[in-house]
Order: C-alpha cells, then structure tokens, then sequence
C-alpha cells in the first residue's frame, strides 16, 4: 500500500491550530528555531530491512501480522514510514536477507517512495541453507582458509549488491570471536581477520566506505574479535582511509561511555556510522530513547561538537541507521518512535549553546556547563520537530495517524496474518 | 547406544596404575579423603533434557549431528553420561519438549540407566503450535485471566506428567515482565503472579515442593516480574512451606554476589535448588566452571555451610540441576565437563578445614580465612573424583573414553547427521 | 548570612514578565496545572547536613571555600537553600559530625529558618577519636559482643539527639560487610546484626521508624551484610511495624531496575525512606538528575502509583532525602541543581495521565503506555516548578539569584577560603 | 629489622621433608619441572611503597601498627618480604610520597636488601601543600596552561630522582577527566593531555619508558581522559617507541575480557607494564588471586603466548609491579599473599601445552582447548613455587615463617602503634 498525500494534509490541517499554537511559543521562545527546523528538514535516518517484522529471542518469537514477505514490501514499508515523517528516506539491506533480483527495479521502486540505498550489510553469522563451509567457528577470523574466503566473496558480493542499488558503502559487523577461554588465539584471530577485511577492502569501489562494527560480547560468550572501540579503530587504521568505525549504541560494555568514544573517533577522522537503539542490560535493541534519553542527547551533542569542528555535514558525513528488534511492538509504530527520539535528540543537541558551554569550560565552571546542556535538554523540542516534518510534507502526529487510518490493519489485509519477515 | 561395562573397565584397567599412584599421593597428603569419596559417590547432578542437542543465540544456530531425535534417545544419552561418570543420574524435563506419552514406560526406561526424574520444568515463554492464548505478553503475570489460566492449567498438567515418572518438584521459571517503561504495573503484575502460582501450589502433591526461579533480565529486556532472589522469596514466602527459591548462576545483574545469597536463603529455609552454568557477561549458560571456577567454590563453601547448619543431606536436600546450552561443543562432551567442574568444586569445598575457618573469624583473622580456603581449592582433587567414579563403576576418565569410543559418530550412525532436539 | 526576602522579591520582580508567559502557555497547555504546583509547594527535601562541604574520594579532596564551620552554620546553608527555593525545608543530622550540644537552641535556629530535623543518621562505619572499640571489622555484625554494644549505645544516643530536636526518624547505613571471601559468615553476620537492630528498634519512640539502609558494595569490597532490597526487607519484616527499607539511588549493582523495587517495597508496605543522588558507574554521589533523568522519571511514577494505590501522603508519608557529595561543584548550588531536578522529576510524573496509562496497559498496548510516560516527560514543567517557588516565596530562578548575589563570596568573607566541613 | 638467614634456614630445614615429599612427586607428574622453578626464580615483582601502610576508603581508614615512617624504612620492608620471598626485588615509588633526599644513599640501601628500583610514578591527582595551582579540574588535561606546565614539570622531576636511583621508567596515571556530561570537551582534553605527555617524553633519558595507565572510572565519576586501552594505545602510538600503555587489573568496565586486551597490545608490541591486584565492583585494589584466581591464569596464559611470540623476556621485558591497598589485612602479609598469587599463576601458565593448544585450535576443538589450559590450572604447582623460594635463598613458608618471628610486633615495637605510612 502507498500512502495518499490527501490523507496526510487532511491529518494536519485538523491539527494546525493546535500546532501552530505552540510552534509560534516555542520558535518565540528559541532563538535559532528556523535554522534548527532546516537541520532537520535535512536530517535522514536508514531504516533496517531486517527491523521490519517482529524480532524475538532465543527463547521465543511472537509475531505479529501483516509483516513484508519480500524485499519489495520491505520497501513498501519504509515507504510508509518516510510518507509519514519524511526523514526515513533510507534504507540499509541484509544480504542474503534481502538480495535483489533485479537491482535496478528494487532501486526504481525505493526511489518512487523517496528512498535511496545506505549501508549493505553482510551476514557471515549464520549459516544458508546450502552454503558449503559452516562459520559456527567464525568466519573472517576461521582458522581454515577456505571458510574466510567463503566470508570474503560474500562480502564482494555485497558491494556488487550494493553498486548495483547504489549504495555507497558496507557495514561489516562479524559475530566472531570465541565461547570459551583457550579456545582462540587473539592474536592470530585478529591478525586472520584483518587480512580477510583487506580483501574485502581492496573490491571497494573508489567511492565506497567501509564500516568495522564492534561488539561486546553476544553471540559469542567469551571473546569478539572486534570487541571494542579500541579494536576497530585498530583493523580501520590499517585498512585505510576507506575504512572506519561504526557505533552500534547498544554493544557496550556496562556503563560504557559512549559519548566520549564518539568524541575521540571523530576526533581521530574515524567514525563513518551509527547504529541507533536502546538497552537497560545488553543488546537490547530496544526503541531508540525509551531506555536512557539523556545519554542519546549527549551522544549527539558529541557528534555534533566533532562534526562541526571537522566541518562535516551532519546530514550526509555519517551513515545514520537504526538497528533495533521489535519483540512486542508493531515494528512500523516503534520505528516511528525510534525516529521521532532522534529527532528530538538532534534537535536538543541543536539548542546547546555552544560558545557559551566553551566559556564555562574554561573557567572550569562545572555548575555552568550542566545548566547548558540541561537547558537545551529540558526544552520541549516536539512542536519544532512536528513542524519540520510538515514543511517536509510528513505528518504533524505520525503515530497518531498510523493507527487512524488502520494501516497495520490494511497490511494485514493485504499479507496475511502468518507472514513472517526475513531477519533475525 | 548402551555403554557396555567391560569397556569402563578395559578404560579403567589401563589407567589404573597412574591414577593409583596419584591417589595414594592425596590420600596420605589429605586427612578426610575417605569420607569425602563417599560424599562424591552419593552426590548425583540431573542433566537437563533440552541440553542434550546443540543450542544457539537469536543470531543462529549450529547443529552437531547424532542429537536425540525423541525423549527416549535423552534418556539415553543421559544414560551414557551416567555409565561414564556414574554422577548423572537423574533428567530434568522440560514440557512441552519432552512430553512422555507413556509415563511408565519412561520410567522403566530410564530406570534401566540407572536414572530417575528430579524437577519438571514447565514453559510459558514460548507459544506452542495450536495454542490458544499467547504468551506474548506474559503468561502467569497476564492482564487476561483466561491467559492466565491456561499457563495455571499447563504448570498442573505439567505436575500431573512429573507424578506419573516419580518426580516430586516443579520448576516455574517465568519469563514474565515487560520490554518497556511503562508496559507494565509491576505490583499488578506481582499480585497477579502470586495469585496464579497460588492455584498451582493448590494442585502440588503433598510431597513435592515448587521452585520459583528467578533472572535479573532477558527474554524480557526492562523488567522481570521474578527478577531477583528478594522477588522469589517474597513468592516463595507468601505461597507457603513447599515452596522455594531456585538459584541460576547465570541469573543476575553484573558482579552480584551469588554465594551470600545462598546463604541468606539456606539461612531461611527457602533454598530449594540450583541450576549450575557459567557466564561472563549475561545468562551465557556455559560448562560449568569454565569461567568462574573459584565462585564456584565459594558457593559449594556456603551450600555446605549453610546445610550442615540446618542439618540437610547434601545428596538429597536440594534439588541439583545443570542448566546449559552448548553453541559449540558437543553436547555430551559439554556436560561431561560440567559434571566434573561441580564434582571438583564439592570436593574442595568439602576439603575446607571449617573448626579453623569459623576460629579465624571470630578473630578477625582474614589473612588466615583466605589462607584456609584457598589451601582447600589449591588441592588437586581430581584424584578422590575419580576414584569416585571408579568405585561406582564409572570411567577414570569419562571425556577420553567418550572420545576413544567415538560414542558420538556411532549416534551419528544410529540417529544421522541433520537431528535436531526439541529445547532451546 | 540570611537572605532577605527584599532581595528575592527584587529578582522575581524582574524576571516575572517572562516567567508568565511561560506560565500561562503551560497551563494552558496542560489539564491539570494547578494542583501540581500545589503538591510542588508542599514537597520538600531534607538536606544532609555532611553535603554543605566539598566532599572527596579516596584519591583526594579539593575544598572550595567559606565551608560551614559548626552545626549552626550548616543550617545557616540549608537555611539559604530554602529561603532560594522553598523546597528545603528540612535537615537530615549525622552523628557524630553534628552532635547538637543544646537541643532546644538548635531547633530554635532551624526553626528560625523555616526547617524542621528529618531523619538522624547513625555513623559506625568510622572510627572516632577516643573510641574504645574499632569498626574495622563491622559494628552491629562484628563477632565481639563489646563491639556491637558500643554500636547499638551510639545509635541508641542518635535517638535521644534526635528526640531533643523533634526528628521521629532513624536512619542505620551499615558499611558492615567483608573484603575478602572467607572473612565472613554471612549468615551469622545477618543475625548478629538483626539483633544488634533489635535492641535499637526496641529504644524507637512510639512515633518513630528505623530506616535500614541497603548498599550493593563499597566500602566492603566482597559482601555487604545489608547488601540488596531483599536483605533490607528482610531485617524491616524481621524487625516490625516501625522498621523499613530505605532506597538511596546509588547503592545497586549495574543495571538494577531500581523503580521496579520502589513498587515492590510500596506494595508490601516497607517502603520508609528515599536518598536521592545520580551516578554513573557505582555509589557517585553526583547531582541528581545529572546522569539518568529519565530513570528519576521512572522511579517517581512508581512513588506516586504504589503511594496513591495505599492513601499515602506524598509529601509526609516518605522521608525523602538527598545523598550527595559534591567534588568538582560549590555545594550549595549543586544542591540548588539537585532540588530542582527532584522537583522536576516529580512534577512530570505527577502528569502521567494515570486512567489512560493502565488503560494501554490492560490492553497490552506498549507503545501507547510508552507514549503516555513519553508525553508527561517530555513536557517542559520548568515554569510549574519556578511557579511553586515563587508562590512559598521562593526565587524564580535560585541557581542564578545565588550567583548574582555573591553568596559564596559572602560565605567565604564570614567563615574564611580555608573552612571544613565535618562530613566526609 | 633485617631478617637473619639463619632463621630462613631454620624453617626450611622443619619444612624440608614434608616440601621434598611433595616436590618430588609433582616433579614425577609435571614433565618441565625444572624449567619452570628457574622461570619462577627469574621472575621478581615490584613492591609499590605506597602499599606498606593500611589504605581506606572515602569512608574511613584503620591503620594498624608498625607502619613504616619513611622511605627508608618502606625499602627496609620490601626488604623484609623479599627476604622471605626472593620475588619482591624491586620497589616502585611514589612522589611526592617518597622524595629521596639522598639519591644515593637510598639506592645504597635498597641495594643492601638486594633491591633495585622499578617504575617510578608521578602524582597529578592531588594537591601537595604550599603546591602553586590545583588539580582539581585535571592536571595534564587542564585548560590552564600554567596548571599543565606544573604537572608536566612535576612528571620531569620525578624522572629525575628515577635516574638517581637507577630506575628507567615513568607510570602516568591521570585522574583527569569530569564529573559530569558538559564538564569537559572530550577532544580538546585529549589534545592537550597529549601535548603535556608528549613534553613530558621529551625528557626521557634514553633507555627510559614511559607507562599511560589508563581507568574506566573514579575518582571521575563520569569521564576519564585515559579512559580504557583503546585510548591509552592512541596516546603511546602518538607519542613514540618509548611509550607504552599501562594495564591495572582493576581499571576496567564490569565483565571486560582483560586478557583479550593484553594479548592485541602485545601484538602491537604496546605492552609495558602490569599493576596486579584484584576485585569483585571496581577497583577494589584487593589482594591479586583473592577474586578471580582463574582470570588471572588466563591472563599469564596471554602474556606467556604473547611475549614468547615477540621473543620477550619474561623477567625483564614488562614492568610487573603489584598495586593494592589493604584495609582489612596486614600489608606485608596481604603482599605476601600477593606475590604467591601471581608465581602460581604464572607457574601453571608456564605448564600449559602451548603446541597442542594451538592443535586444538587449529581443529576448533574447544573442548579440548578448554581441557588443555584447565589442565594446567587444576595442577598444584604450590610445591614449585615454594621450591624456587628455597633454592633462591627465601622461606618456604614465608607467610607462616612472618607470623612465627612475630615481625608485625617487632615493627610495632620499633616504630610504634600509631605510625602512618604516607599513600593514599
């Protein structure tokens, strides 16, 4: 189904006022609100073609309906998404989760909802049906030669993918590593795996980017070969200048602080993306913002401190992508929300008033610089955002009128009520 | 597959002379090595049903081959690792995994290994094929009474399957609890619990007992509704003396210190058993004593403390469960480790001097306290657990002699390649 | 120093034209505007008298100046607290840093400031010069009889303080515990120390609570003999009627899900007390509201759900209290950041539209329930809160007021740059 | 006090038989006996001098008696243990804690205990009096470029009683980081961090080292500069060959694979120094092998692989210095415990078949691998250690031999109850 533009004017136009209303205290009250609604005009967020059905655990999966039973309603859906807040106009795709068949079909249809291709994704975490050598002892890192040159291709393979769709650049995030003490050698594991990641790199295309992914722990037990920060800056300086680290927020350790490693990845001209989620315990996946919002504002005021003094473009110098699992929510409704937290996010971020915080911080004047950065925080960005995505031509409640016109409904009526979505 | 005798003793033969003159060794250098043998002969672990095939994360999963394709080939194999080792003599099932259809027959059968049936385990976190109401949204904590009822009705049929093969104990891990602030009235969703879990304790025979488990996170990633030993208590309190709390090693939040909560809840009266794993990071569920070996000893220390001050029989007083999936092992191998991992820490615990241990404390003397544990877990004491073994007919060394008798391409053989057991 | 109410009247003169329109957009924008700034007027938060001095850690303490250098100049601090905010109205004493010599003199100052004594705090986890016995090795645990009198006379002592100045609340931190495994018999340390508490519970006044105070670890580095909620509970059930737990947001292992024990306590009546701080890795003492505002959030639509669900009285019926210690920051304007973000929290949460909320929840809709938590946070009450001040005749702006008026610079002209506080 | 040989003697000839019967019966066992004894004869630890005294926590301090009141008398204690010991032949200083006031002299008399000097390390973390700026807002870090020059010159200084005393290498450790989100531009601290080490470097003589410790947190309690080994090697790489990262056992997030760590900053040949201790929640500075016996082992089994991979030394290659603090125990017996800890670990790490490990990985069997370093790990290697004690001159029992020639109350009666060592 494709969403009528009708519907959406008729959506605002019932809540303009109300809209307005507060749009014209806010943009009154904030100095820079014009500037602020460009930004997030501008501000695009990849959707995950593996976030589109229902996840689950390793204890259990409960789906819900309606789910995209092919990477065309995959497209479908975040088509819908980005005709309501019109800031998911991208999408990032699994192989083999989603290989297309025709890529330029699968590339017209993306653009006839306003969709371009982010990230590609390799999967050398599970074994396919058929595939001939097994990565249950890694991939990249395998002590058999054959098993990382099955990984390597697949992942040449992506790129061909990827060029195919357009898509500039591949996110390589490996589940290897060890379950127990003794059985890898680290050294050899992390010196196997670069010379994997230096084929890979050397089939980039000249405009292309690598993402080395890091991951605490999860599937493996004991060890990830990338496992930090620390490691991925590692295997990306070595790489080259097209390779790069990507922050997934929720593989950390506990109490990580993720928005200092921001800082000094940009810092060092090496964060190339961003994998945005949630999480109390571990790789929770959960709806970006529902867990610790604050920190979300402080990692973008980090990114928009490293962006601005490396003078890069907030919207296009960073692979912006959700990665999240929808256990018990209507996955297109969470990812509604997930966006909307990071816009409001940005949006904060946006109101930091940045010389003034640079003044408190020379004078060590601590008291200041948390007033600052809680001024802009506690500001109620929420009509500034709506307003952004109705110049846009988006919905002034996204949400709300996902669930008036019965979408999910109408999905289900379309697909089935059984329908299960590639992914994890 | 039947494990025949002679073999053991063919095995035993062969290393009898080492092991002889290792255990001579320790015999003269260890004052109650006798005593402790015995304590070790009479100290029986139940494997798990669903730990008898290859598991996996949400990520994947990498089967073996030969895995018990029925309820009949678990008992085998748990029989197989009770002739190895003569220390598994007892299942743990799981409904609806391992639903006998013939309960008599089940018991003979396992019976004819040597095997009886410790604590039932229901499931209420998955939905099966056909069922009515989904878990989805918690079972026994369930807005929806009739939800609700059905978890009741199954946790009762699943006693009702425990009476036929001679069980006496219910396990009730719930994965009840929410995925988001706000999803959930946690004192609604406790009272609801407790309500529910109280029709159950209605239905309990009067020689069985219920264990309510508890885990800090995971199916459900912001809330638990049993999350923790203060929660389990308050259940196991309000429903009455049969029932109790179970500990899981890998069911808490990070650095919790799981021996003094052993020994608060032996302190009232309310430890009813224990599921052995190790972990790392979360609810790894990996061999036993592969990441923390010396916590283990610290939590046999205060078992053995706490029992023998309530004047408990190790063997019999607690229900001793593994708990463990196997990503990359063998899983037969996996618990064969296991085993022995709590046969070595029972053992040295045994071992600790507790007159001198108890006179350090009263003086204060925690140089000397440490000095007399560690002294106790320092000791090899692999010698007295094999000599254990041996006098109960089992392997000198199980692991070899599994190896040595390809047991596991002969299931191969009998039971193919591509198996897959019910469990996780 | 006193701060005149000329002077607060003066900054709330001139900073009143923007305060209303701020006001008057708000409660216009939400339903019910004015009994929350009613329930903000009658809120109030103890100030802990060692918080008025720079605290410090292990590694080093670097104290501002103008330190209150008695008892009398500590509520002279706390007396400015409240005349800024309105908010601070009472003080929580601990002996024996604040030993009051004359009772009746030292309530009539408080009293002259408007502040009442809440809970009295209890120190046996350092030694006092001249003390006969030393709490090197645990107080109400300690496995010497004399010892655990001398602990059990000093709180005793707490009490009589307390009574001379009208406080009804004991508050009992045990830093009690181990270092190292073996040090300690857990259990027999947990019934020591039950019945050290027994013979102070027994000393209680008729219209007194004791408060037992859990703490996960530090500054015993391997057990704390009230360690968790569970054991906390535990005591207060043991102890009866006038016996509670006493929550202080720090003192959880990683990741705890603090407002699911907040309903849990309030739910079996054993709530008594809350100590409020933030932090980030373990017991940081820091800002509250400063880390995880969202958390504080939470934690206060648990207090409100679990009061409202037992007829309690918001502002009475719990002893809330801040817990800090301020390293980097001047105390007093740390505390002004700490009590405004308490008010915050309370006052988004007092917005949660209750119905609607349990409503989504009966339903199993989660992302409506998120939305409704969402929605109430997101809101910018700030103009509620300056409100409530300004209408007990407090400053519109407290932080900015204590900065424009030099109060540091007055406190260190009247005390000196080189005052300490007693405290730690 | 110096400790008679006689008396070493004396307790070595009561021990002699019971030692021999062990000895030689583990000498059967174990195939390389007599190549590990001289490796453990080889292998000395470095005694920090701030670890003579009782340490405390923010809470309290409980000294005991004897402790040592100058420089001299700490080198006449790490004199005492390596009597007993033959391990402890070197002392790591701390200034401004242990300024010599005769370079030679004190080498002199380090000299007679057989001592030499190891890292000596820098103190930016504390205000000295009469010291001209503060470090409460950082050190090398600082925005004032007055305060850098101070530490920087601090750091210079402390070079320069090294090469008076013979040692070759510097530990930086830095407090310096926030307290709080805004409190700090992540970047432009690093930045200027880095120029401050890199003056700093400039004035290494040329056979010197110098160290970048690194901390997860505190006394910071919401960044660290130097935050984890990911930020230190980026520092050690900025600034040169003779620059190395620093590991603390205790200086990590809960749950990090510290062996991991040690093995990738071998690979990049980054490695230089090791602080043991040991801990359950932070860092808890605890006696090494207390807690977590089995991740120490594992930790040598890396720096074994790694170190003979790079054709290191064992002995001399890296700085191996202990740094504890003792709050419950006697320090000269905790470090006595200490040094135990890590010959045994380092003794069963040396006992591991390094050539079938990597068989086992090379096969991906696990469980196999685990068996292999398990092997080594369940061996008690106790009766080596004491061995190369006594062939080095040093008690077999050296804990017992301390406590039978009551060496506290000789301490205590030379220099008093009521002494302070200086350190934290």
């Amino acid at each position: 189904m494709q969403l009528e533009a009708y519907k959406i004017a008729d959506h605002n136009q019932k809540a303009l006022e109300a809209h307005q209303r507060k749009l014209s205290y806010w943009t009154d009250e904030i100095a820079n609100a014009e500037p602020i609604i460009q930004k997030l005009i501008d501000f695009q967020i990849a959707i995950p073609s593996w976030a589109l059905g229902t996840g689950g655990t390793r204890f259990g999966r409960f789906p819900g309906g309606g789910e995209p039973r092919s990477l065309e309603e995959k497209i479908e859906d975040v088509g819908l998404l980005h005709a309501l807040n019109q800031s998911s106009g991208a999408i990032s795709l699994h192989i083999p989760w989603d290989i297309p068949k025709d890529g330029e079909a699968i590339k017209s249809l993306a653009a006839s909802f306003g969709l371009r291709f982010d990230a590609m994704n390799s999967n050398t975490f599970q074994d396919q049906p058929n595939q001939q050598h097994s990565y249950k002892f890694g991939s990249l890192q395998h002590v058999d030669r054959a098993v990382r040159q099955q990984a390597i291709d697949h992942n040449i393979d992506v790129i061909k993918h990827g060029v195919a769709l357009g898509s500039t650049s591949l996110t390589v995030w490996l589940s290897d590593g060890s379950c127990f003490p003794g059985q890898l050698n680290f050294r050899k594991a992390f010196e196997r795996t670069q010379e994997s990641l230096q084929e890979i790199y050397a089939a980039l295309p000249d405009d292309w980017k690598v993402f080395v992914e890091y991951k605490a722990f999860e599937p493996n037990f004991y060890s990830m070969t990338v496992g930090d920060w620390g490691a991925s800056l590692l295997f990306a300086n070595k790489l080259g200048p097209k390779a790069y680290t990507l922050v997934d927020l929720g593989h950390h350790l506990p109490n990580a602080n993720i928005e200092q490693i921001v800082s000094l990845l940009l810092m060092e001209g090496k964060l190339g993306g961003f994998h945005f989620n949630d999480s109390k315990y571990g790789d929770d996946d959960l709806t970006v913002g529902s867990i610790r919002p604050y920190q979300l504002f402080l990692i973008f005021n980090e990114l928009i401190e490293g962006m601005d003094a490396k003078g890069m473009n907030h919207a296009t110098d960073l692979g912006w992508m959700i990665d999240a699992s929808h256990n018990v929510k209507d996955p297109l409704e969470d990812l509604l929300q997930s966006v909307e937290a990071i816009q409001l996010a940005y949006a904060q971020a946006l109101l930091v008033d940045r010389s003034a915080l640079e003044e408190a911080r020379d004078a060590n004047d601590v008291v200041k610089a948390q007033e600052i950065l809680q001024e802009a925080y506690r500001t109620d960005v929420r009509p500034l955002v709506a307003e952004a995505r109705r110049r846009a031509g988006g919905a002034l409640q996204p949400l709300a009128l996902f669930r008036q016109l019965n979408i999910r409904q109408q999905l289900i009526g379309e697909r089935g009520l059984k329908t299960i979505a590639t992914g994890l």
